[in-house]
């Protein structure tokens, strides 16, 4: 079904050609931070400058992060600089700004009195997300590993969006997989999907079987007691956001190889990254409110 | 790692038997409301009466529910009965008493100061308790359908532990499976997993190409609007607790067939199910706490 | 793509209305044997007798077995007998008569000079039908086991079309599925998907481990000596064709809970069966010859 | 089990260091060809040279090929080179020469009487090399493609051993597999196992539809009218072996993107890759024949 409204779709990186081209089937779409050459697609019109002729928009679909200084968008692709206080003429009233990880740029919009949405912050983001993160993992494991992920002992610790899907994936190609997961109920799940499971206290004790160890959890359970365990052959590779899940200084003394894999999406899958942020604006400008509470 | 603990298995049917050879693996175990006919395990202690020189336990573990009547326990299997009051002197001080739906029983209990568990609250027992339910309905598909369920087309209602369990269960033996869900988050992982996803408004229209119909939402979303939309040789499975998803009026009137499956882990897999709630028990009593919230 | 072929089913049980009404998809189809109540598809014109200007075809259809005294056909549900010479005049010259085993009745076509096909010596049909006898064992499994599929240790002896696809089928229910094959390569595939593979050889060392036993090998691997070795609550399933691959005098002694299942593809999911039948034939009427050597 | 014999693995890149460190577990394993810094197992001796008391072997193990000239032993990593003819008093009587095509060093083996087996043309090699070239083709494709597998349209042509292996490795992950195959067995099986299944025949009209191409039919499907069907943004990915699946001239004509990739096991998984030729060696020597045979 295809709607009335005008999406404006400003700066971010290649990705956001594609939320544009996606959200072009479902809205009048309009970019600003492009050029012809790098958002090619017909069926988004893409606006040379704010100044020019910009309609007023019922969205805004803003980078993540919105801006780097708080002052300016997040706009590497674009001609000029945009600043964040020339938005504000360009949302019709009660319309809605999106962005991932407002900063200071929240106060820009709170002062107009724009509503704005983190769409980092929905749920249906962040699943969609763990498909795109896990492949990305895959990738990397493929490129590292000198034997196949088939046959390979891997140990998956966590077991949230990204750790479940990464230990499914890996159980899927083969891999013997054992989740380490702090909830009885996160390791009767991965049981229950053909995983080991075992808590994650105690894990110095565990670590020394594995080919590779993929860690999920944002906190340092890869402490230098748990790393000073862990075959030499084997692989370390770090999901978690900042600060990680590795004790970056015991790892390097001990010669552990470990790979930081981060913004994966992005990086390894800009169209789905860029129709992900795209569907989950649409739901929200169709459905009227955050999907998941409807 | 074998405790010190001592446990005390009072009634309940078979299953119970199996909760209480499993619980011997790591407790002195005793069982008292069966009869050493129906339950040859020489690892349980069987004891004739609560009368006969019953030691003082650590925990009680009764069953679901724990009393038909709210004065003895339900002991289907027992040659006397238990009445409740009888078992306060049984418990240690500072001792717990697990239980699936206390009812009328939880007064008993409460009054001598004794910590009652209801182990059906437990996210755990939930989540193991998917599988055997998942498996159950697996059975009656394959029994009530006179096509493979490898290319038939399944509409999962749900998306909860249940619905989720059985639409990737039907996923992988082939069955070309559609899961309708509220959230777009459940919708997204579904989709993830390599099943078609819709949302619930709307259902009468997406209802008519289906072979089979799995309800696991506790809500009547089989009214009889979306009943006169399904196919006549469709099959409707209902697996939600009362009152069900089906107005059954309807059903009857419109002839759809439809079944009604509950308490599926007892009856379909007494050994698993048995299994489950020691498996709960055995990680409260070793714990010392909720395992979900260690 | 419609023929202009025209297609007489003759005989069999309910399973062959099934595969009428998938062969008018693609022919004028007609049935012999048949009452209207039996086989209520109106795409399928029901012909009341031989006699009744039944038209010449270019193909009949009839039942495994084609005959069960080497005079009439095998039509349990005709309302008169169809003796088996009365239907050479029905084949056009240069036509063809499918059958399941055609036994005495070969002579008939072969005086005839017609051109007859077994399609059960079809591979396509073999490879088809090991999803419904998968799905009929799991049934018989899913009814039989006082626990779940889902953790129990299965041993599944040979590693062909069936074997093949109830070790696939009992790994993705999670399942703990070791896999017995003479061949290498066998086992070196079903390791590669999970499984646990052992060599055939030294099989009552490998027995007593298992609380489920299929046999897909029609050799009697299960002699005395591994029944021997066989754990007292575990079942037996034997889906392997006669004489099957259990010496019964053996298991009845030992008290070895043993299941014969056969014919399960026609049991238990007729409708599947019925159009696995009519793909076959179709597929050769349309491709002019054997489908899988063109 | 240990055995007593006595095992040489001569040549070859580093992959046959994994062989042999895998065939130490057998055997007493000798190498030749390699220095220490490149081969470190301990559990292996490394030879310096043909003269220094190689001791006679029950079996020599030659890489693929064997020799690019059929004068000296294929061996890219040996610090002197290595003739054949000087390998032949290194063979007990009875014992046998294990090699990846012997082309013309079969001669020199013939006429010394000595027993050679091409371990390529061994099934069970076969079957296990699908595993690694399947994982290095998933690899290429997450690195290629801008989109997720999941999700994405792949069309597999062919559905031999490294067909169905990967596309059931990309329906696991979650993409809409098609697979074209030539014989209705093998479709039927890709359908069974929830792929979409099409005849080769007619794949112009089928190819317009995908983000994926995999081939792995040694013969040019992928002529000038079915390239000139694909997709613009659509990558072709040939696996097949010389002379491979596409019509270069045409692709280039046409600017289809195609990637080629051969040799994927020893290339992406060295360790397992040379695993693999221990065990299938192993196999042979400790049976006595060829293993699928027996």
């Amino acid at each position: 079904m295809r709607s009335q409204k005008r999406v404006l779709v400003i700066g971010g990186d290649l990705r956001y050609g594609y939320t544009a081209r996606a959200l072009s089937r479902h809205f009048d779409t309009y970019a600003l931070g492009f050029t012809r050459r790098v958002l090619p697609f017909p069926e988004v019109a893409v606006l040379e400058s704010a100044a020019q002729g910009v309609p007023v928009c019922d969205a805004l679909v803003l980078p993540m992060p919105v801006s780097d200084d708080g002052v300016c968008v997040n706009a590497p692709l674009s001609p000029q600089v945009l600043p964040l206080h020339s938005l504000v003429p360009l949302v019709r009233e009660g319309g809605t700004v999106f962005g991932g990880r407002f900063g200071k740029a929240q106060e820009v919009f709170d002062k107009a009195g724009i509503r704005t949405v983190d769409y980092l912050q929905e749920e249906a983001l962040s699943v969609a997300n763990a498909v795109p993160t896990a492949e990305g993992a895959l990738q990397i494991l493929l490129e590292e590993m000198p034997r196949t992920l088939c046959g390979s002992r891997v140990l998956v610790l966590g077991y949230g969006r990204i750790g479940s899907r990464l230990a499914h994936s890996l159980h899927a190609l083969g891999a013997r997989v054992t989740v380490a997961a702090r909830r009885l109920s996160d390791r009767t799940h991965a049981e229950a999907v053909g995983c080991r499971a075992v808590p994650t206290a105690g894990l110095a004790g565990e670590v020394g079987g594995f080919d590779v160890i993929c860690n999920t959890v944002p906190a340092v359970l890869l402490t230098r007691e748990v790393l000073s365990a862990v075959s030499p052959d084997a692989l370390v590779l770090d999901l978690a956001s900042k600060p990680g899940g590795v004790d970056w200084e015991a790892a390097k003394a001990l010669s552990v190889r470990v790979v930081w894999a981060l913004s994966l999406p992005g990086r390894t899958a800009p169209v789905t990254a860029g129709e992900i942020i795209a569907r989950t604006v649409t739901d929200i400008l169709t459905e009227g409110g955050n999907a998941d509470g409807a």
